[in-house]
Order: C-alpha cells, then sequence, then structure tokens
C-alpha cells in the first residue's frame, strides 16, 4: 500500500489538531481538509477547473447514486472515475451505506427507526432504489467490487448507519454488524487489489451511536483492523452538536495517531474547526454546495440570505475581501439578481463563493496549527461568526 | 459616431455575403457573426469567461427583461450592464418591442392577432408584465432612455413586430407605426446622446410582414435615416423558411451596402448560412442555449437528442473533431449523464458545444468569403447537414 503515504507535518500546542499530508496516485492532500461532493460524479454547478481553482485537494463522490444511474459497470467500461468526469486529482467514494439506509428508505416508504422496508440481513442489506424501486442486494464484498469499479483512491467499507435517536441495544447491534461487514470488506478488498497497478486505500468506519463505550468499542476494533485511514460514521444524523464533539472527545485517545481520519458528512464552518481541534483530518458535506442552491452563503460574520431585498442594489462583493472569483468579478446585486431569476450561472457564483469559504478555512487552520497559534484563530473566528449565525 | 467604424474585408463573388468589421467602445466585432442571447444580463448556464474562450464577439441582452427585474435605474446605478455582469465586449440591447408583443401577451392573456389585451397606441404601447400582471407603458423615448441606461453598444429602435400570419391591411399599419417610431427614437437618442462620453449605435427595425412591397417600402425608409446600422425584424415570427428567405431576396439591393444588417431572432445553422449568402453580417436566437437546456446538438450530421440511448456508453464527443471544451474532455456518456440527471455543468457542457457550433461555423463562412469559396462550402455543408436533420 505505499502509493498512499501519510505524514504529519505539525501539531498544535493546545488541541488534537494536526497538519498532515496523504499521497495517493492521484496526488498529494494537505489535511486537514475539506472534500465537496460530487453525488453524481460532478460537484454541483462546478466544472474540475473551476474546483482546481478553488484549490480542492480531492472531491467525493456517491457510490449508491453512480451505482444506480449510470451504473458502476458503465464507468468501469469508461475508464473509471477520474477519466470520466475529467477529474485527475484524488477522489474518495462512499460506501453507499448512508444513502441506502436514508435515502432509499426515506424517499418510498417514510421514515421508522428499524428500516422494516430495508431488510438488513447478516449477509448484507435489500434496498430499493429512489428512482425507480426497483429492488437491490448490497453485500460488502458487492459494495467493495463496484467501488473498484468506480476506481476512486479511497475507498469506504460498507456500514450500517442507525440514526441519531437508536437505543442503546440497536446502535449496538448496528455497532457489531458493522464489525463484522468491515472485517470482510477488507477480506475482498485486499483480493480485488491484488490485480490492480493504481491502488486504493480502505478506510473503515466507526459507529456506536451516541453511546461512549460503544463508541470506544467500535474505535478499538477499527484501529486494530490496520487499514490506511479511518472514518467516524453516523454523526451529524440527529444528535445535537453537543453530543457529537463530545463523542469525538472521547474517541480523539483512541484513533490511530499516524493515519487520517475522516469525520463523514460534517461541514458547518463551526463543526469544521471543532472538528479539527479534536484531531480530525478531513471532512465531506453537502452543506456548501446546498446551501448555495437556496440562495444562502457565507461570511465571517454568519450566514446570510441572498432573497433579502437589502441586497438588491448592494455594490459590495458577497464578502469584503474574499479573494474568490465571485467576490472579485461580481457585485452581491448581480449574484442575487442571477438567483431570483434561477439562472445557473447565479448557483455556480454562490457555490464557488461557499466552497471556497471553507476551504479558505482550512488553509488557515493549517497555517495556524503551523504557527501555533490554531486555538486562538479558532475562538476569535468563532466569536464573530457565531454572533449573527 | 465615430467610435462606430464599419469596414468591409471582403466580398463573395457568387453570393451576397461579405465580411466586415464593425468597431465599437467596447472592441471590434468580426461579421458576419452570431450573438448569443444573455436575455437576463446572462447567457444561461455560462461564464463571460467561457463566452471570450468561445471567441463571442458580441453578446445581447433583454431590455423588456431587465426593465422588470431587476430594473435599469438598479443597472445604471451599479455602473451600467457591462460592468454589472462582467462582459467588457460589445453588447446589443434589443428594443423590447418583440417580448411586449409577444411574452407579455402569450404569457398572461392567450393569442390573439390584434393583441387587444396589449394596448397599441400612436404614443406607445400599454403591457402587462409577464411575472406580475403590473401595467407598464413603453414609448419610442422610454425605450431609448432605458436602453441608455443599459449602456449597450449597440441598442434598437421600438418596433411593432407583427405575427408572421397578419394581414396586410395590419401588416401596413403596424409598419408605419413602426416608421413612425423610429424617427422618435432617432431623435430622443440623438438628444441622449449629447451627454455621453461613450456612445451608443442606433440600429432601426425593417418590418412589413411577408409582403414584398412592404419590405421594401420600410427598408427604404429605415436606410433613409441613415442610422449606423439596419436591422431586419418579423421574420422567424410563423412565416416559412423559404418566405424567410424569399424576403431577404427581395430587400437585398434596398439595404444600405456600407452599413451592418442584423436579422433579428434567426440562428438555425442552416438560415445562418441562407442568411449570410443573402448580405446579412449579424444574428441572433437563443435556439442554442435553448435547445442546450433540452438535451439537443448540432452536429454536422444534424441535430441530435441526449436522451438517446444509443449514447449511454459513447466513448466519442459530441462531434468527433470538434475543439470546444467540452468535446475535447468528455465523453459523451458523461454529458449525457450529467443531461439525463438534471446536473447545471451537463447544460453547460452542451451550451458550450452550440454556442460552439454556430461560431466556428460563422468563423468558416468568414475564411470560405474570403477565398471565394463561400458558395461552395454553404453547399456542401447543407447538403452534409440537412440530410439527417
Amino acid at each position: 500500500m505505499n502509493q498512499f503515504k501519510f505524514k504529519i507535518i505539525s501539531k498544535d500546542p493546545n488541541t488534537s489538531a494536526r497538519v498532515s499530508e496523504l499521497s495517493t496516485p492521484h496526488g498529494k492532500i494537505n489535511l486537514p481538509t475539506f472534500m465537496p461532493v460530487g453525488t453524481k460524479a460532478t460537484v454541483k454547478t462546478l466544472s474540475p477547473e473551476e474546483l482546481k481553482d478553488l484549490n480542492a485537494n480531492i472531491i467525493l463522490a456517491n457510490t449508491y447514486h453512480l451505482y444506480l444511474r449510470p451504473g458502476s459497470d458503465t464507468i468501469k467500461k469508461l475508464g473509471g472515475l477520474h477519466k470520466w468526469m475529467n477529474w485527475r486529482n484524488p477522489i474518495l467514494t462512499d460506501s453507499g451505506g448512508f444513502q441506502v439506509f436514508s435515502l432509499a428508505q426515506q424517499k418510498r416508504f417514510g421514515k421508522n427507526g428499524e428500516k422494516k422496508l430495508v431488510k438488513i440481513l447478516e449477509d448484507g442489506v435489500e434496498f430499493r432504489s429512489h428512482i425507480d424501486g426497483s429492488k437491490h442486494f448490497f453485500t460488502p464484498e458487492k459494495v467493495m467490487k463496484i467501488q473498484s469499479d468506480l476506481g476512486a483512491d479511497i475507498i469506504m467499507a460498507f456500514d450500517e448507519c442507525a440514526p441519531g435517536d437508536s437505543t442503546y441495544a440497536y446502535a449496538k447491534k448496528a455497532m457489531n454488524r458493522t464489525h463484522r461487514w468491515a472485517e470482510r470488506c477488507k477480506k475482498e478488498h485486499i483480493k480485488l487489489q491484488k490485480s490492480k497497478k493504481i491502488k486504493q486505500a480502505l478506510f473503515p468506519i466507526v459507529q456506536g451511536g451516541i453511546y461512549d463505550d460503544l463508541r470506544i468499542e467500535s474505535t478499538k476494533f477499527m484501529k486494530k483492523l490496520n487499514l490506511p485511514g479511518i472514518a467516524i460514521g453516523g454523526l451529524s444524523v440527529g444528535e445535537t452538536k453537543k453530543q457529537m464533539y463530545h463523542t469525538l472527545d472521547i474517541i480523539k485517545d483512541y484513533l490511530p495517531e499516524d493515519k487520517p481520519r475522516y469525520l463523514m458528512g460534517v461541514g458547518s464552518p463551526e463543526d469544521l474547526l471543532e472538528g479539527i481541534s479534536r484531531g480530525i483530518d478531513m471532512f465531506d458535506c453537502v452543506m456548501a454546495t446546498r446551501n448555495a442552491r437556496h440562495g444562502s452563503f457565507w461570511t465571517k460574520d454568519g450566514r446570510f440570505q441572498l432573497r433579502n431585498k437589502e441586497f438588491k442594489e448592494k455594490k459590495e462583493p458577497l464578502m469584503k475581501g474574499c479573494k474568490c472569483y465571485t467576490c472579485k468579478n461580481y457585485s452581491t446585486s448581480y449574484v442575487r439578481h442571477l438567483y431570483m431569476e434561477k439562472e445557473t450561472f447565479g448557483l455556480r457564483l454562490i457555490t464557488i463563493h461557499n466552497i471556497n469559504f471553507l476551504l479558505d478555512l482550512m488553509n488557515k487552520s493549517r497555517m495556524h496549527i503551523k504557527k501555533g497559534t490554531f486555538n486562538a484563530f479558532k475562538n476569535k473566528f468563532l466569536k464573530h461568526y457565531l454572533k449573527k449565525s
């Protein structure tokens, strides 16, 4: 697995934050980083060149969506995800687990704690497509095969992501199943890697709901698998922010020191900084892109809504001093006009600003960790940002 | 008016086609050219940089839409259209006439030959906004003021665009009104220009329906106004292609030789070539951008629909040998996937290809006119293109 080298560059003296580098077959990733989400092999509204200009190190694509359409076999035939979507930098694909348990179920059958209509068996999960209701069956082995076909640099083990309000008994049951599936994923992954020139790195996913002992148990278990990275799943799924930060505090000392740590589905400015200070290296979230599509943008003063009439004739950019393409070239007035008129170029401009805002926050975090001033930076940013949010 | 110089570079020996240059305060336009339409101050899905990369010389924006939202006063306050939309090359605004008579009416009140719900008076036209039904009144003077506020390089006289199936009597009435309005536009325009450093060029619009004598009369009248260009309106509004070409043949010898000639609202590949061969220098049409949004793209073999299943796993680009960004970087399979998933980046990729297709056709036309081989080029292209269309 020497195509993936992880190196810690610098550690913050006051928090668990660290600056590191992860080498992959498609380039080096500077950590901590935020990964823009390209669900259907496109980060909504953006071109690969725009992502590069934003200094996006790595992007995420969704296994569940691409398996259903156009099909991972189709993408494999066309040369794999990197070539197909013209993104030659690192990609991470998720396991499809989260979507199987949320999207597939929600859209067709309503919400239900035990997910009766998504059939969970020891072997895998039977689910229905949220697009056409067709039946599918995901096993750990199948999910490894799909992700092998897609060809991302980092792939995720198949997990059961239990809801934030799961009982202890259910969270434990789901966690244990996730552990058994992680072992099967590892086994299958090793088999699939043998014939591959360009290697993939498999990350297992820690589960255990909001229960401290389960989280610790799961972290220990996944650490023992000795894979090139580790992810924390099942957070930001209904529990409070306080619970999430608490869970990160609890497991912090059990996480492997010499591996990248990825907190899944988390990506508000405050959560990124709180995560980094608790030793997290990687994040992903649809918030930056989804907010953009709803006219919502971030500045250091908080979150704002373009629909607001005060922006109609505003000459200044979305955020004063911001160096993104949008802020360098357009008034808030113009961006608002495009948004109000549902012009897709407007959605692109807001998306560029929002992603730049998060990546700039990551960039500044890395800088301050190196200087040993991360904690002061974080506190100052949050004090200002949360005042208005 | 010396900020606008028109120079004929080359004339085709076999047709009325010509290559020319029009200088404007925002740069030189190579003619014949196609102007991408940016109705609401954005060419749908594209950035100004992408338009420049496509070698778009000039774009069009719509007076009617921008007057209603965000308001021409707002755009004036923010520094005018060029600055506001970050497009520093030439812009043409239409007069709003076509929209007042089509859009405003269609959306709210259904179709009607005499347009009873759009009240046409000698002084101007009362109409209702297609957005909120609010009442507005456009006079030639007001339309000059709005276009002065928007600040485009080329502006259009207010005209009445009668439907393609108008009776002789109605077409004549509308034409005569258009003549009187053109005189009033010229007068108001001269007044508004006095205080301006950056000048605007006013083009009058020839009307007269499908009636030869009216078209000739209108062409003679507009020529006499001696403005820096001349437009032909009221074509491509319901009459047949044959009628349109016939009208262009009829008026050809009455058009001013030393002025750019603009055929409004026309932009299919075949109409562009037929127009050029009849001495037309400028075109605009929403077809390239609208087709893209409906998954339809042009190649030299005709027009194709991405929805077609044959494209699902097609490795090749939309058009073999095409040098546009889309064809250089993406398979048809990927573009189709984005289109099927309603991803806006897909609409952008198709739009880039379609606009490039038309601008490349213009580029080739200019080259062949200079070489004296335009007619052969046109016939060969159309024979191949129309076989499949």
